[in-house]
């Protein structure tokens, strides 16, 4: 049985030693899609796996994929108790646009109650808070009350393109009874959550091509389907006026939401004006007709453009009329949409409503997986919600997220178990933006109820 | 008198010289948009100079500006013959793509008949041709016909900021007859042209605003307008089905195209297979409905996009939510089109078509001035056509141009003179595109044609 009095006293006295770990980390730039940095993709690695190694697992493995490795470590000393299998990723997103950072996203730095760097909400804050929780309890506090094992993946960012492989190759070492996963968030910092549902992903690029080569803009501007142009008539027509995606058949296997869980929903506090300045003040919301706001980042699908790139962009003019022009489009995909289906929609689209007048190709860019439902029942869930209701003092609310964790599915679908979803990170972290941040108080938080989450199983 | 036969024979016996003086030229990379390139711009400045002083001009100065200088020279010794103002530009376009390029673009590299690099068709190929009829003329052909003032701007291709005010300031100095303006083309290397109509031009950024930072497209997509789709949206509505441009008033005071001048203009050889190679092979024209592609070239305006940028546009994928989206639009004016007027139409559809969800910003880049047609029968041009029959051995077609040249119509204005544009580029030169060229025989039939031109007046 851990001791959990001597494990929280040993986390509060060793706050900035915890904190030291996460800025040694944040400040490796381990950004997966960008290839320079397979150097500190390594060392990032490295060093998630010191971290399990002096706290006395009973096996550390860096372990190869086709691309970056996964740090696997195991701590399986509770005989006849659940297994968890905690995961994590230690990849970050880009960091650009990099003049619009306050400070270098490599080098953590705390603002206030605020740190600052990329990658520090998504997700090395929940990383180390989840193993500064597991070295509490297994070196301070007795050993753990369940049996642990530990996947810290490289390749979450860009699609856990290689994960599926190694779940599959790597089955029975990572047999457990549910997974906990904390690449996740709350509402406020004063109400924790758990999350039940989650957006897949599909992401794509759209390149449409008119001339082989760019063009004077006098010489032939007038004669030719401006490719760039072509492409905003292709990328305007995925919406309607309603909102609603235009793709062939978009719709048709999403699960309608029932009269139960929108009510369920409708109990999640909303302040739209909160809302609002989380999402960076937009001049107002936006979004499918006949959904809340809660509905339509949750339990309904997406489709964004997250760049869009033709001709000159420099500065000042260039009166050229561009050869070709690219958008990158993704979805994020509900139960029970198939990425395949959805790649095949929009293939069907461009094929419709594109013009004769130009050349289009489609490129999938790492499906990231369909979208999850997971029950609210479980051991694991209410170990989750009574961990966090004695850290906050309020009962967490149980929310469908917009975001993709493509290796819950996976997880389901190879290891066949449920996971366990709760994180710390809080809406206005500017995740995969500039100046991300975590908010400290609740880090430390985390790492206590994830402390209390492990003693409760 | 000139000494026709002496000038025609020293530039065909010095062609090799003549050349070199091209290529010296073209191997400085005066590219007037881009900061760093200043220092280029006062060396390809220094080099015209120096060309005009070898030719015993009775003055030529570098003369400043509020940014890069004029070159300016004079040969007055034809008393009661008229003064011709020669027109050119030393400053040429950006050369990305770079990577498209198959020789280094300030690396003028000759490949079978043609010469490659950056400006050297638009324009310092037909710089180099007009200066050296005029050095043969004056050196060795015992002088001018006609009294000659030269004028080599370095700001062309951004829009000539500085020209009106150099106009004005030196209006007494610039006084002439008419003008020859050199920045121009030929249908085919067998069919010489005048250009009597020629469009003007309006550039524009408009940048769409949503929320003040990147968002992860996860937790914020489906709830805000994506600044890149309301951006497409917008673009997408500046065209109808038919090619027509929708913003309010824009065809208001287009001057329509008499019967008499389409019959004129469908005299003009049109060979729409060999157009599409000149177009670089896009699948198949498009344009406004109810036009020739002769008449949409000249005679109808334009809407371009010349390029588009938000979000991640770097390798792989990246799940931003961008904060803003940027498209770079310019239109080819007609006569009587304003380019004040047409800004304010762009305002105006951008105050109709934006939706309440996101915040737009329109920003003037460089207006080129108005759209302009000149006399066909005037001194000017009946020498020019005289003199393109001679070398060409056939009579010149009249054409409308639907590139801009801003200094026609300041020079139209300030001055009070017309323009005479003869210049032996041709469409498939790849101006402001990659592995731009100039076509080598017609560079030399262009010394002749504007030797015979100046000896005719």
């Amino acid at each position: 049985m851990t001791d959990l009095h001597s494990a929280i006293h040993h986390v509060r006295a060793h706050q900035d030693y915890i904190l030291q770990e996460l800025i040694d980390l944040a400040a490796i730039p381990s950004i997966s899609t960008l290839p320079q940095h397979k150097p500190d993709m390594g060392r990032a690695a490295e060093y998630v796996a010191n971290v399990l190694k002096t706290m006395g697992m009973n096996k550390v493995a860096m372990m190869p994929t086709a691309g970056h490795p996964v740090v696997y470590g195991e701590w399986l000393n509770a005989p006849g108790k659940p297994t968890v299998l905690v995961y994590g990723h230690y990849d970050v997103q880009p960091v650009d646009p990099l003049n619009e950072w306050h400070s270098d996203p490599f080098t953590p730095t705390v603002r206030g109650d605020n740190i600052y760097a990329r990658g520090i909400s998504d997700m090395k804050g929940q990383d180390i808070a989840v193993l500064a929780a597991l070295a509490a309890s297994i070196n301070h506090g007795g050993g753990l009350n369940c049996n642990v094992k530990v996947l810290i993946e490289g390749e979450e960012e860009i699609g856990s393109p290689n994960l599926n492989q190694f779940l599959a190759d790597h089955k029975e070492m990572l047999k457990c009874d549910f997974s906990l996963n904390c690449d996740s968030g709350m509402l406020r910092p004063d109400l924790p959550a758990i999350v039940y549902g989650l957006r897949g992903l599909a992401y794509f690029e759209i390149w449409v091509h008119g001339p082989e080569h760019d063009l004077h803009s006098g010489q032939f501007g007038g004669s030719i389907h401006n490719p760039a142009q072509a492409l905003c008539e292709l990328v305007a027509g995925m919406h309607d006026a309603e909102g609603r995606i235009t793709l062939p058949g978009y719709y048709d296997k999403v699960r309608p939401l029932s009269p139960e869980e929108r009510a369920d929903l409708a109990r999640i506090p909303y302040d739209e004006a909160y809302a609002l300045r989380e999402a960076a003040n937009p001049p107002m919301f936006y979004g499918e007709k006949g959904y809340t706001n809660i509905e339509r980042l949750g339990a309904r699908p997406t489709l964004e453009v997250n760049g869009l790139y033709s001709g000159f962009i420099g500065e000042g003019s260039k009166t050229v009329l561009p050869a070709k022009a690219m958008a990158k489009i993704s979805m994020r995909l509900v139960p029970d949409q198939d990425p395949e289906e959805v790649e095949t929609q929009l293939r069907a689209y461009l094929t419709q409503k594109a013009p004769p007048t130009i050349r289009w190709d489609l490129k999938a860019l790492g499906k990231g997986g369909p979208g999850v439902l997971t029950p609210r029942e479980s051991v694991g869930a209410q170990a989750a919600a009574q961990a966090l209701e004695t850290v906050f003092g309020v009962a967490p609310v149980f929310k469908r997220d917009g975001g993709s964790v493509p290796v819950v599915s996976q997880i389901k679908n190879i290891l066949g178990v449920d996971s366990v979803i709760m994180g710390f990170g809080l809406p206005d972290d500017n995740l995969h933006a500039p100046n991300e941040k975590q908010h400290l108080p609740n880090f430390y938080r985390g790492i206590e109820s994830y402390l209390h989450f492990f003693a409760n199983l």
